[in-house]
């Protein structure tokens, strides 16, 4: 079976490096020649607009998928209208890539996400900042990701300022939530309705990127069993098919919602060394229609990301339980270029690893 | 780092995909296009000897390695002469190709092996056949691999039955060991010298060809410390670069070498979900010169070869703790076109998956 991607970055080249041992081979499409998952897969260089594209890559693929939310909706509809099965379905998609319907629908399906008010104007921002309060979060609804399209507004003296730096776009305001932790769930849902959860992990971030995260207590941890309801919710809303993302914030105790990725996640790499099957194949193996991979964790797991960049493989490889990533991708400030795994049977080596890896980055 | 691989089977597609993370990039010398390696790496198509396509391959590769031993020499040779690095040596690809030199060797450096004698014509063998004691089994010095070249001698009436069969070719004859079990260890030696040991296996064959093999006691095998000492051996002897596999006669606790293959091997796909880290990522780390990485199991493991057929991905991956790989080759008798692996914690667990694995196949 050939699998189509759409978008051909570090996530396409770790799909394609899980799917390849089930036997699939791969198409990416992506504007850029020579993307960082063209050593393993076929590329069309295109637009994800660029209808003639679309096509000879629809052509080639017999399911395909996407490797990052912000796909011109356009782009995925066109090809699921009869031309070839696109996982997730395109609704997922069109939720994710927009915070005020992402935002509605977790109100909707009773998962609790701070308050929020579509903003089109600085009269609907200067209202729902009185109505909100502040602190308060002015983020884009679309197009955001990586802490872009993001400001802070602490006081009323903050709000031009702030209209201007989004870019004076449609926009939602989002209450301020002080926050213990921030997990993320991943989960996985087959094309029979069969669905797997990881462990929730604990996310740490810098600049508004993800930083590293860390799976210590495996399925124990106190937010698991909710964390796997709220996600089962999204997942059973939109027929759901590969994996999916969710990111929590927990404020002591009581988790709230803040954004899904319908794709496989940073939040997840972990599992590549950490779980009997990694986010990577399950997703493969959903949208293949093959029974899903056991998602337990294989001992405890800890992620550094490597952004702008990258430690030497020596210096990480000397690190006890430490597995070495490099996407192949020229080093630039703020992306994310390769990442570090701790994978270990006991709990405090692999917090004493991390330490050693963090200080690394 | 450019890795070139000469050959693009399953070895070379399972080398890529274990060394795409640490960054590497890779590109095959294969006479056959669209060989199963080259979905994850560039393919110079050409034959081995062929020192047009050899200078093309060796100018793309910062370093050279082989998935299997029956490269021609001279063309390994020619690599080696200033082109590009060699791993491992030419020397340990000429030892394991000439089964009479391989033996000479183990009795130099004191490992046990059967009796042998070589045999350049039908006169030798008589001779042989008296010397040794029947019954023996009769080999071809060079190109022998999965049983092939190989003829049993029982009584003397068997011997110009057996010289015709294998050929008329220089050979060995072996004396017949009657052993309790064979096992193989897969060891692992860096540029600097570091040498790390994979757990032994038990291997079974079927016709000659590995038919599945597993690896259930970790580290505590009785025969393990053995079979550490006789690999050092020889990867002293060669001052080896990469990974090294040894199969070996168990006769009731007496160890006694059957033969070495310079490269990853099929005793060691276990290592893919079983181990800390695979045979394929560690021989890719040894010839980039970097750290090892650790070799201890993860659980228990066994591995079952599909050849010449191969069942389908849903129903092995119903089997618990199963992993499903396929080579992307098209199917022939007595050819291996994937394997499928069984991970996990309890013994009794992962033996009676094997059962229910070895029943698809």
């Amino acid at each position: 079976m050939k699998i189509g991607i759409l978008g051909g970055g570090q996530l396409a080249r770790m799909l394609a490096l899980g799917g390849h041992p089930l036997g699939a081979t791969f198409v990416v499409l992506d504007p850029t020649p020579g993307v960082c998952a063209s050593v393993v897969a076929e590329q069309v260089v295109g637009d994800y607009d660029d209808r003639e594209k679309l096509e000879i890559f629809a052509k080639q693929a017999d399911v395909v998928t996407y490797e990052f939310e912000n796909v011109p909706a356009e782009g995925v509809k066109y090809l699921a209208a009869g031309k070839v099965p696109v996982y997730p379905s395109p609704q997922a998609l069109a939720v994710s890539r927009d915070r005020l319907n992402e935002k509605t629908l977790f109100r909707e399906l009773g998962i609790p996400t701070p308050n929020f008010a579509a903003i089109s104007n600085l009269d609907d921002l200067k209202k729902a900042a009185r109505d909100i309060g502040l602190p308060a979060v002015l983020k884009s609804r679309t197009m955001g990701y990586d802490g872009k399209g993001q400001a802070v507004i602490k006081t009323e003296n903050d709000i031009e300022d702030a209209w201007e730096k989004v870019g004076r776009v449609e926009c939602i305001l989002e209450g301020f939530v002080t926050f213990t932790r921030e997990i993320s769930i991943i989960a996985v849902r087959s094309r029979t309705g069969e669905v797997l959860y990881y462990p929730v992990g604990e996310n740490t971030h810098s600049g508004g990127i993800l930083h590293h995260n860390a799976v210590v207590n495996g399925f124990d941890d106190p937010m698991q069993k909710v964390a796997e309801d709220y996600s089962r919710r999204l997942l059973d809303h939109f027929g759901y098919v590969g994996v999916l993302s969710l990111e929590l914030f927990d404020a002591n105790g009581v988790l709230m919602a803040n954004e899904i990725a319908p794709r496989v996640h940073n939040t997840g790499h972990w599992t590549i060394e950490g779980a009997e099957t990694s986010q990577f194949e399950n997703h493969i193996r959903a949208i293949m229609g093959l029974p899903l991979g056991d998602t337990s964790p294989v001992g405890c797991s800890a992620m550094v990301n490597f952004i702008g960049a990258i430690p030497s493989a020596e210096s990480v490889l000397t690190i006890k339980g430490a597995h070495f990533h490099d996407y192949g991708k020229s080093a630039k400030p703020g992306r994310k270029i390769g990442h570090g795994t701790i994978r270990g049977d006991v709990k405090a080596d692999v917090l004493a690893s991390l330490d050693k890896l963090l200080k690394l980055v």
